[in-house]
């Protein structure tokens, strides 16, 4: 019986899964939190140098402790003979990147840097880099790069260029001491393994490499002439495409998961992207939306379009040979938490009294902008509308309209990729949303399309076992593998007819809306933040 | 020392207020609740036979039980020596009207009719005639009747056409037993004096009287061909100007006050209408706001304009020689209770919180239209807007930004009085959301005008007390007595200068917003309302 081992590195631990090659079964898991988790107030032993606002910093070492840990305890808990395993691999959150040595060494495990916030990892919600990325966005515009339609217009100060150029201007040394600028995801594959490559999904999505190219060093030298030479200087790895394999366990790793050193490393992988073999996702048009806070969409496709709004297309970036789409909506269940927050009424009383009302029934139209509009809108400035409220307005109603709001704001992605030419077949959601029943059902209703389930609790681990399983050549390509090992509860809802009618009169008052507050029809968001600050100045 | 007598009744009871002739001093007040409060589920002892939605009835006997014992009370509680009365005068919630015979007897108190509703009185907010109100105006609207202008272009279904083309439509027994439709406001002061009269601010503002004329036979026809004669046969009363004698106590009357006959009664009035004076706002450009759940607006005006959205227009509607204007904002305190009840914070709480944040600081705005808009758009299909909000909204900000909504709004109202030739001066305020020193401040700030305050509790009652002390002959008329009598905070609240330009920011986006959602820009909350009633039909 051949196992493989799927470890999914989080935001504040990490979780590995033994999985059965043959069928995908979940033998096993265990999670492990970082002992850091995120350092967000002071590096650690340094309570009296406060870290600025919106840093995000995480401990090497901590994901290590990951691997010691929660690996030897799925195998464990799974009953497994770690002889059985015959590979292993990651995804990780992104951007989260770090500077280091030639050998993969962290400069934060330096004593010359281990006081230096700049030398530690830079988790994907670090957002302090926001005057970088505004500046690698505005001169990419100005000089007319073709590279920025592929984000949709729009560089994120949580990517790459931007993390870099902020510690090349705010700490030269640390600058200077950097060899490798090195994504989480490569960085623990390059540990396990003692090979360096760049995976084709962070390389393209956060890393500005498109149609095997870094930005010029002549616009790079508009955004500081030292920047000029970053990508020749400290990116400079061979790509590795998805389910490929890395390499095999060093001496050193196997011993610390209790692993054998013929167990295949696959290349590393993002949560997101690793999710949609997981459940099947490999032809193009199948959408997968991973549900949480917020919502990532990824899609393959097998044609290349410029898609208004997009986070990114990746050649490759989620299945090797298809191009990868990636799309989001900034605000989703954290709307529902907001709402709740202030609320007299909690998630699940809320959940039930708004699932007795008709379709229609609140009178209301919600726009779901609260963290603003990541896609089609690209704008962080335009925020939440409620519209249609009465003296007999409930909160219910309030909660049900706002859920609607992020329905429409997913059938508004869709039917933008339709409209670019890129077709959308099927819509899978994965994610702690998909057990709100009422959510699910307004989902389907909305868009008109069966919604098919990730039939896992874990499914980035799910997926990276699948890649695991590829990387050691159990399965010729992620397509035999997501086929026997991925999970798919198909046409788990089903849209209902005469309330997709309803909702196709509510949305045409969304796209109407979206026009006048998303597409200056009515500046009037982007005002008053303007008001707001300069009354809080 | 001559004291006169004020008596305010209310929805749920009525206040008598004794008061110095010479000075307006409040001497002793005393209330008392009408027994049967107000009728709205069954009639009294009929509690098999449930009235329909939207009914709201009360009993005659309640009132004479407000002067049998609250004026006595209110004599005992001033220390007063009842020989000292010269005068009294009442005023009512309108329009709240009831059917008589010839003498004044209600059709409720007859045996052949004490089972019947519409016998009974019809309170102000009996909302049950709407498909007649819809017919009057609508007919009026075909026809071009000139008199609808005065009226922004609507007949509301609280005034006394349509609740007669009610009794008229569902009764006929009862319509044919009618001789007189009585104001309640016009009944009190009969049966206190055996004198009818019909006063000047009903008749105009609730009855369709304008320069002399009710509505024609041949138009009243349209609506119902038995409905031709309603002036003529029901509504055919001398017209009495405010402030005029109607006569003296009769026997009975002063017997049930414990008063002497010779105490002069005055022509009746309305609660909103007779305030106006007792905040000494006689002169043209005076608007006095009466806040609470909702908001009335009165002011005098020396020109006859047509102003779009007006509640009414009426030549001696408050002050005999000067054109009465009526507006009204159909939501504010309702609407602020609306939000505290879904609410985790109070009122106190939230005003507290809400205060100590620079204008503009939220980042929001709102329209006040949960209750539709009465005045500039007389629109009750409207609703309520609230635009920017972020997952840093809270509850404080979404208060703030509701009273700021209705202090726009009272200034969308002073602005389209100017715009159409009305002057507007002075704003005076009265009515129990003045206490709310944060909303004070604000409209002072947005509308950018001084606001003072009408200085008493009991402002229609002590507006009442003035009229009798003109009727009585103590003062040659209203302004004088309102010089005497009045009391008036002047400039109790001034505009602070930064938040005023702050704010004219802020209204313009307001103004943006009203014509966008208001004046058919989108008619999304029409079409709301239309998929809402569809929902639960």
């Amino acid at each position: 019986m051949s196992l493989v081992i799927g470890v999914d590195f989080g935001t504040l631990s990490g979780r590995a899964v033994v999985v059965r090659v043959s069928d995908g079964a979940e033998l096993g898991s265990a999670v492990h939190a970082y002992a850091h988790g995120v350092v967000e107030k002071h590096l650690p032993g340094q309570e009296d140098k406060p870290l600025p606002p919106d840093w995000a910093l995480q401990v090497p070492q901590d994901y290590l402790d990951v691997l010691r840990h929660a690996v030897p305890e799925a195998l464990r808990a799974a009953g497994a003979d770690p002889a059985d395993v015959i590979g292993l691999a990651t995804d990780f959150t992104a951007c989260t990147v770090l500077p280091t040595l030639e050998d993969g060494t962290p400069l934060s495990e330096l004593d010359a840097f281990k006081d230096r916030p700049h030398a530690y990892i830079k988790l994907w919600k670090h957002h302090a880099a926001q005057p970088q990325a505004d500046r690698i966005t505005e001169v990419a515009a100005k000089r007319g790069e073709a590279w920025l339609r592929r984000y949709g217009g729009l560089i994120s100060s949580e990517w790459e260029f931007a993390k870099a150029l902020q510690v090349l201007e705010e700490d030269p040394e640390v600058w200077a001491a950097t060899r490798y600028w090195v994504e989480a995801a490569d960085w623990i594959v390059w540990r396990m393994t003692g090979v360096y490559l760049r995976n084709a999904c962070t390389a393209g999505y956060k890393g500005q490499f498109v149609d095997g190219q870094y930005p010029s060093p002549a616009y790079l030298a508009e955004l500081n002439p030292d920047f000029s030479d970053f990508p020749e200087t400290r990116l400079d790895a061979p790509i590795g495409q998805l389910g490929q394999a890395a390499g095999t366990l060093t001496e050193e790793a196997a011993a610390w998961m209790g692993l054998h050193t013929g167990v295949v490393v696959a290349v590393g992988n993002v949560d997101a992207h690793v999710s949609a073999p997981a459940a099947q996702a490999v032809e193009p048009g199948q959408l997968v939306a991973i549900m949480g806070t917020s919502t990532c969409h990824v899609m393959s496709g097998d044609v290349l379009r410029e898609v208004p709004g997009m986070c990114g297309v990746v050649d490759g970036g989620i299945v090797p040979g298809l191009w990868g789409y990636e799309a989001g909506q900034s605000g989703v269940g954290d709307i529902f938490g907001w709402f709740v927050e202030n609320s007299t009424l909690g998630h699940e009383e809320l959940s039930e009294l708004a699932a007795r009302q008709p379709v229609g029934a609140h009178g209301l139209i919600a726009l779901d902008w609260h963290s603003g509009n990541r896609s089609p809108l690209v704008d962080h400035e335009l925020s939440g509308v409620i519209i249609g409220q009465t003296l007999a307005t409930r909160p219910e109603d309030q909660y049900r309209a706002l859920i609607e709001a992020t329905a429409y704001g997913t059938r508004l992605i869709i039917e933008t990729f339709r409209n670019s030419g890129v077709e959308v077949n099927e819509l899978i959601v994965t994610g702690g949303l998909q057990k709100n029943a009422l959510l699910m059902q307004i989902y389907a209703d909305v868009t008109r399309m069966p919604i098919s389930l990730l039939d896992s609790d874990q499914g980035p681990a799910l997926g990276s076992a699948l890649h695991a399983a590829v990387a050691a050549g159990a399965y010729p390509d992620i397509r035999a593998a997501a086929a026997a090992m991925g999970r798919r509860v198909q046409g788990a809802w089903t849209p209902d007819e005469a309330n997709a009618d309803r909702y196709d009169a509510l949305y045409a008052e969304y796209q109407t809306l979206v026009d006048y507050f998303g597409r200056h029809g009515n500046d009037v968001m982007r005002r008053l933040r303007k008001i707001r600050r300069e009354a809080l100045r």
